[in-house]
């Protein structure tokens, strides 16, 4: 069992909202992530929600802001938060350190580029090394998982639930960013970690995954209207085409008036964890 | 009609988080306060519950942690939170900047010592201007008010109330100061801000006004009895005493396992709008 050092721990909403950091092998640093347990029987194990933050953000967002735990303890649902990206001594950053790219901004890949090849590894960290941390300290059934994001990790969500479609039960993303392919955010991003070569990036690209014959049951997706970054970053008509295509079931809702924040995806977080425990439900014990 | 300028809005449970600042008369600085207000009809007014934060808080904390939202949208309650002290140039620190006295820290009291006197005037600010405002900007029954607060701010919460008992249709606390003339953090605050003599103490003490004849229909506390501040600066038990013996109806719930965070506050602050609301109700249009 690998070591793992608790952060905090706090009780809420009957269960025990923690926050804990251990040492990761495919990072190489070490890296902090939160874990909502809600209250439940001695051995029993539950269903695990994995939530994917955007740029910028630590596990600390949406654990403080995302208004998740009422309906979690409720639903017997574990809820687990990872960082954006290696971090501490030695992990390169963006050149400008801007906040698209480098540090807070891993975009779940596992980069082949120096310098960041060293370090950013996220997409085996959140898919390999994390769910297996987590099935070993944690009552988590890892057979009923499920997995949404925000934004860079709504993109996150989407390619790791169209990578593992049997894995995850669920796939749900708040204004994420479908086809980094095709917008700034993620040209520059892709470019940074993967190189030049557009063929590598086609497996972290919800679009082109989907084109290349990825499948989930069906997907659903809250987009502000008022979001900020809609027209030029996020473009969930090319999901709403790649998955009309497709024969994807995706319910795609515009919440006019809605921006980018916590705000937004606080307001829908309830509707999202019902979307997914009943997806796990049939293989709830 | 005050001049309002607006921080920020964001959308969030069907409802407008606002954040305002005001230059304030009564501190003499600019201050910032959140308010969330939901959806409603054109001309419709809505009750008012006011929320007053803990030392080191600023509007923010429970705005950002409160989880109050998706309720108050629910209930149509408009929910307010001040500031906890004059910030800005020119405005007194404690001598140490200690967490526990001067900015952050202004425990709901008008100072009568210099330097605080000149703008730590926070009674008058919360029971009295802000709320002037508050009527002014936004579609709020003033006829429909209520109070909670959270440790410095549960003192301020009961404090008030206790004072204003017609205006205020419901008071409840979160792990509340109830006897700030007994306790240290209480004490050094009183002593600093209003002097030695403990008769002027009382006003600001809800164990004191209760003794001193105020009298509300009834109160709600929850405390968590792993909280670290219990048994030192808390002191629960010195509130049931005096609602025994004033008669004053006291539902104090200690709530097993839980701290002095808004992971704590976050898990009862359901209840507490509830609790709000049956006691506003009857006056809901």
């Amino acid at each position: 069992m690998q070591a793992l050092e608790t952060v905090s721990q706090n009780l809420s909403h009957g269960g025990v909202q923690g926050v804990y950091k251990h040492h990761s092998a495919a990072v190489g640093t070490d890296m902090v992530f939160s874990v909502f347990v809600p209250a439940h029987a001695q051995g029993a194990k539950m269903p695990v929600v994995w939530y994917l933050s955007g740029l910028t953000c630590t596990h600390a967002n949406v654990t403080e802001k995302g208004e998740f735990r009422a309906l979690c303890a409720e639903l017997g649902l574990i809820f687990v938060a990872p960082d954006t990206s290696p971090r501490g001594g030695g992990v390169a950053d963006d050149a400008d350190a801007a906040y698209d790219f480098g540090l807070g901004a891993g975009f779940y890949v596992d980069a082949t580029q120096a310098p960041f090849a060293a370090n950013y590894k996220m997409w085996s960290y959140v898919t390999q090394e994390l769910p297996d941390l987590v099935g070993q300290n944690f009552p988590a059934d890892m057979d009923r998982q499920s997995i949404m994001g925000h934004s860079m990790g709504g993109h996150g969500a989407l390619t790791a639930g169209l990578t593992f479609p049997d894995r995850y039960k669920a796939v749900s993303a708040f204004s994420p960013i479908v086809a980094p392919s095709q917008v700034p955010w993620g040209q520059k991003a892709l470019t940074g970690y993967l190189g030049d070569d557009i063929l590598t990036w086609r497996k972290h690209d919800a679009i082109a995954l989907i084109e290349d014959g990825a499948r989930v049951a069906d997907i659903l997706v809250d987009q502000g209207d008022a979001d900020n970054f809609l027209a030029e970053q996020l473009k969930p008509q090319l999901l709403v085409e790649a998955c009309e295509e497709a024969g994807i079931p995706l319910t795609l809702r515009l919440q006019p008036g809605y921006d980018h924040s916590y705000y937004f995806i606080s307001s829908f977080m309830a509707d999202h964890l019902q979307w997914h425990a009943e997806r796990l439900q049939h293989r709830i014990k």
